[in-house]
């Protein structure tokens, strides 16, 4: 089968259409017809070879909605027809420590949509079936796909930073992953603030739920809080004030990161007073990946999107890259 | 009652005798006759004024062991002549979050034995009864004394880092608080890698149950190891290379601080990779206190000391301060 798709030639480069023969599928993969694909901060990333592992023609996309066209024979649990969700990890080996724990993000022989192969910016894909999430009725086609990789970087971050429910969290930064922060952790039952340098992304933040808006102008982090922080994720990949951030832990507070850049000089004794960690966190694991998409359909949880047509990829695109989205760019295919 | 004791009467004094009447015991105070009292870096510290709290005449002594002679009428629980130990704090308000949930230490009114009143050198010392821990009869008081802060620094750390058994944990430095760390890790069931500078200290960590021991010359950190770690524990005051050692913590590892000193810069994608965390840790709250006593007496878990007499203080906070003590100094009252 012939697949049409759109694809950078270069480092940088414009989407162009690109065409390419779907490969024969093996035991456990599927081939996927493609109906909406988010565009993920790392898509760009890939496109602009920031991380030296873009190999070309790039097809970008790994925040896939579709149905399954054709499956492996060992695939006996996606019929055609079944409405799937694809994020960023394309196969794992499966066999690893790491994941039969349900960790194949951090499997040595880990693979992405898009550093491994061809992603979703076109009319089908091929994955292993085995990443590919059947999707609750109640999550529509356009909004599902920015949860495949944004909302599962945030929700296994707060989880694993130990969020339950009752608990103040914290998020940095109000853009696409954080509103889907604030949602998760304001929906599960705690009491959300969100940290933003704008007035209208406050606004919007209380609106999908946080209780209090902090505005640091100039990068000003308050001394204190009135309820100290159980957790606070930092979706922004600024170079932040993070002692500062630190100073807002209570006791046993966690900072996680989950898009970070620059090295940070951080006070150690902040984190000995109060026993408090920073950590980091990738995407999520399948089993978290199954149980983020039920709690979202559950609870009502979902990106705010702009969407484009397909053929619009290029300005959705850079408008992705100039951080002008409110606050998650879709692409829908016809 | 007059008290008997030696006292700094300034910054980086030598000790000298020093008598202080005590102070009328309230109901949850007790009265202890010293039998024993452990030299931490800590008190070093305390004498030296490098916290900037210190309050002269300031009688050293934190790692204290005795007998209850008088307590208050609240004090059922300890009669006269009940060996105890006490620790790093003195009292706390026992009615905040913190408090009510066991850590103790992290308290705002939280106080501590020789920064908010008089230590264990001399002949008795006050304190809230409460803080004031019964010793099992199988630890021997000459060494139960370093268990009471060094031992519950690395144990409180190493178990809110997740220590259970049969994991992998790597303790950085082995000195007063590193060859605790490797003992409590090693009878508890987990493989022991221990990091160390010297030739001797490396034969000295084997000797306490390390399974590997790591010599880092000219402050070179391996590259990997063959078993990525869960846990390390880094219990040297250095300002040491602390993303070498990040690099081997396996998935979801934790380094963790007892004695930081410098702001340390951290590469914060090694954290995102691997779901990696930092963490620090401050002495440990009065349930884990009693469960190490306990654990520490069940495995023969002990500190390896350089005893003194108490008229020999000088010179055995000399060596202190000199780390010239294998591994960790005690004061035995007559």
């Amino acid at each position: 089968m012939r697949i049409r798709a759109l694809a950078a030639a270069a480092r940088r480069g414009e989407l162009q259409p690109f065409e390419y023969d779907s490969p024969p599928l093996g035991p456990h993969d599927a081939l996927i017809r493609v109906r909406a694909c988010g565009i993920c901060h790392s898509d760009v990333h890939m496109i602009d070879d920031d991380w030296r592992i873009s190999r070309y023609p790039l097809v970008p996309g790994h925040e896939v909605v579709g149905e399954v066209v054709e499956a492996g024979d060992a695939l006996e649990h996606l019929p055609p027809g079944t409405r799937v969700g694809v994020g960023w990890q394309r196969s794992s080996c499966l066999r690893c420590r790491d994941c039969l724990r349900g960790n194949e993000p951090h499997c040595p022989e880990s693979r992405s949509v898009i550093g491994d192969g061809h992603g979703g910016f076109g009319d089908h894909l091929v994955v292993d079936g085995r990443f590919a999430f059947p999707l609750p009725a109640a999550l529509p086609t356009e909004v599902a796909g920015p949860l495949l990789c944004g909302g599962i970087t945030v929700y296994s971050a707060l989880r694993h930073a130990g969020m339950g429910s009752g608990q103040e969290i914290g998020v940095v930064g109000v853009g696409g992953l954080g509103h889907l922060a604030v949602q998760f952790a304001a929906r599960l039952g705690n009491r959300v603030t969100a940290f933003t340098t704008s007035q209208d992304k406050a606004r919007a933040a209380e609106g999908l739920g946080a209780a209090a808006v902090v505005i640091t102008r100039d990068g000003k982090v308050p001394k204190r809080l009135e309820r100290p922080l159980d957790i606070l994720v930092a979706t922004a990949p600024a170079p932040l004030d993070w002692n500062a951030y630190v100073n807002l832990l209570g006791t046993d507070g966690v900072l996680t990161f989950v898009a970070a850049s620059a090295p940070a000089t951080l006070r150690l004794d902040a984190l000995l007073f109060r026993r408090r960690r920073v950590a980091g966190s990738l995407i999520g694991g399948r089993a978290e990946i199954a149980e983020m998409l039920e709690l979202a359909a559950l609870h009502r949880i979902a990106p705010v999107v702009e969407s484009f047509p397909m053929g619009e990829a290029n300005a959705a695109v850079r408008k992705v890259r100039d951080n002008t989205v409110r606050f998650r760019a879709v692409l829908r295919v016809a």
